[in-house]
């Protein structure tokens, strides 16, 4: 049953993903025009998720996340009117090379084909992987966190009734509702070509042993900022201070500061008073600086140099975002060489690590390795490209005595197809 | 000891990152210069493995890609200075974005860090990596062909010995010489950073199945071939017979040969006389098509449609390189569109699937993966990037009141360090 989805799932990318950027926008306007309409019975069914949830005392926090109500649903109209205003990220020809007179090579942007995303008990980032996967053509296997079941078979099914009313392709969506689900998709490297888990550091890391099929993602977020020697102080407490409470629970929060033994006297006392006001526990133990605290809890450390710094950094961090508060561009340009993260930043915070905040209209998470995507991934990293070569009869044999031509020519926008 | 030299290959990588595109190509020089004075003792080495190749009784053409003479010396060294002529894929900024007055968005390209390649008993092809990893500015961690040893061995000595004369880094090549070295390696994901095995179909399967590093390559490459209904016949033989003769133990050989029912009349008793001719077989038993025969054999059938073609290359191929031969620009819209494979061509040769006939100067190998890389991966393949930030103070709870600008800069070169 399982299989029969998902294989069909399969046979639609193929379709979803030739299809114009007007075709695929206006499937998107029907997604919304039926979230609108139908608004009350996901409401319906999210109270019977909250009532369980409550039931069984989940924390107030997972709670607020759990909750979709008319200000969430507001909110997922505006992405999904977002993710139709950006551009068609499929189709654009991006390398375009005469290789010989009537041979002629392009490399193209097509969609990866079906991506399977397990995701935390959110209902409203469920709609924004239904719209980043169809926006870039992708079919999408998803898994919600079991809490939010009703919300998510509610939201899943109202989206496929809209998309059949209308005359669309509609089994491109494929809701997995047990962990068996999830176990029997790891093992179908046939049928999905990406998985993009979120969710705690354990989850990930069972996923990426358990399967052949490619991840992306990241498992930890232990994010560092370092007080450089030539650092701003007053600045340095601002950013930290927004770095650690504007969100203590995200993977780009704060958890580790590092201070140059030549800022140290002037910055520490000002750290530790105002750390106290705001209530977040500095910590000093060195088994401190492995932890992602993902609450009121920092970790601080004094260092010899801006190398101990880097050293630290790219040692005990996650490779995440990590920043340095200097005045000193030479400080600066090292930082930005040497430390191997995905995002590395100069005087500003780490929660600006995002696709919204870097411009990428909206993200399916933040990877941390450096194949495919690295940092905040976007509709473009929901694609891959084929290579397409047109000739008239060319052998590779007659090119043993004459060579090739390799022109480059324009990339002439989406004439590929 | 193996540790040690692969964390030292890491930190070198740091280094080699930011390195300039003149200072790579004067440590290119200086290994062509070192292979091209100490070519004697390569030659020397290459002999006693050849001895000992002879005396366990190795296959011709396998004994052909083991020798390393003067020919092949020389080839080497064109590859260098090839590689030399690239313009360096590392430093440049491909995103840059104003996100707000005072906050500056750049993503820049890096090098991937460590790399673990795994490959076939080809002196000429180690060159070809550690010269393509150095350009890249990544460390590489080889494993060749154990009938190679002493050549290779002779070639890492020579190559770290002409780095150390001149005074630059050499721990960034680390020559492995067992099968244990690569059983250690697999489980050095924090140090390795991709892994990149060429060889038969069962290793590269046992390297995805045991390890948690990213892997990039193929394993099968089962291509095929269409001659559509409106396929120039003469056309289609010519190009068949050199897709199956030109090299038949390359993986862009053609395995498979479809036909339209509607050409079959006139195709089949032609292709089956040549075939006969030139010495290759023929096979039409349903098996034969999940076969990469490597050989001078071929499998061919005739189906009732397009679609039908379509549908058996993405069920029965390896997403390598497919073509189709046809006169009729729509059917060849259509193979471009639906085969999901990382090559599509129309009217030529399978065997143009090759970074130095597609223009990238040279390639690590071939994937036929989705993810990252498709198609043959040359210097571009062996990067990543980073988001490098840089602000004034900026914190993301001042943006809860003001909207962020993301104004497109424009993408300036090297700047960005």
């Amino acid at each position: 049953m399982l299989t029969q989805e998902i294989s069909a799932a399969k046979k639609a990318s193929l379709k979803l993903g030739v299809l114009s950027g007007e075709e695929k926008n206006s499937m998107l306007a029907a997604l919304a025009a039926a979230l609108e309409k139908n608004a009350e019975a996901v409401f319906e069914a999210n109270r019977k998720d909250l009532k369980l949830a409550e039931s069984e005392k989940l924390a107030a926090p997972l709670l607020k996340r759990l909750k979709y109500d008319a200000a969430k649903l507001s909110a997922s109209l505006d992405q999904i009117n977002g993710i139709i205003a950006q551009a068609d990220p499929v189709g654009r020809t991006v390398e375009h090379r005469l290789l010989d007179d009537g041979l002629e090579l392009r490399r193209v942007v097509f969609p990866i084909g079906v991506i399977g995303m397990v995701f935390e008990s959110r209902p409203d980032a469920l709609v924004q992987i239904v719209a980043l996967a169809l926006k870039s053509g992708n079919a999408i296997v998803l898994k919600g966190g079991r809490e939010a079941l009703e919300t998510n078979r509610a939201l899943v099914k109202l989206f496929k009734e809209a998309l059949d009313a209308a005359g669309y392709m509609s089994d491109w969506i494929v809701l997995l509702e047990t962990r068996e689900d999830v176990s029997a998709v790891l093992k179908m490297d046939k049928e999905i070509d990406l998985l993009i888990p979120r969710g705690s550091n354990a989850f990930v890391r069972y996923i990426m042993d358990n399967t052949r099929i490619p991840v992306i993602g990241h498992a930890d977020g232990i994010c560092s900022i370092y007080v450089d020697a030539a650092a701003d102080i007053p600045m340095a407490l601002k950013v930290i201070e927004d770095a650690k409470t504007n969100y203590p629970a995200a993977c780009n929060a704060v958890e580790t500061v590092l201070v140059h033994r030549a800022a140290a006297e002037a910055f520490l006392p000002l750290f530790n008073s105002r750390m106290k006001e705001i209530g977040v526990t500095v910590h000093t133990e060195e088994s401190a600086f492995d932890r992602e605290f993902l609450d009121l809890e920092i970790a601080v450390k004094t260092v010899e140099s801006e190398d101990e710094a880097i050293e630290h950094i790219n040692s005990r961090g996650s490779h995440h975002t990590d920043a340095i508060i200097t005045e000193d561009d030479g400080a600066a340009r090292k930082f930005f060489a040497f430390v191997d993260s995905a995002d590395v930043f100069r005087n500003c915070s780490t929660r600006f690590a995002d696709g919204f905040r870097f411009g990428l209209g909206a993200e399916v998470g933040i990877s941390t390795g450096k194949i495919h995507a690295r940092g905040p991934v976007g509709l473009d990293g929901l694609t891959t490209s084929k290579w397409l070569l047109t000739g008239s009869g060319q052998t590779v044999g007659e090119y043993a005595s004459k060579p090739y031509k390799h022109i480059e020519l324009p990339l002439d926008g989406d004439k590929a197809l």
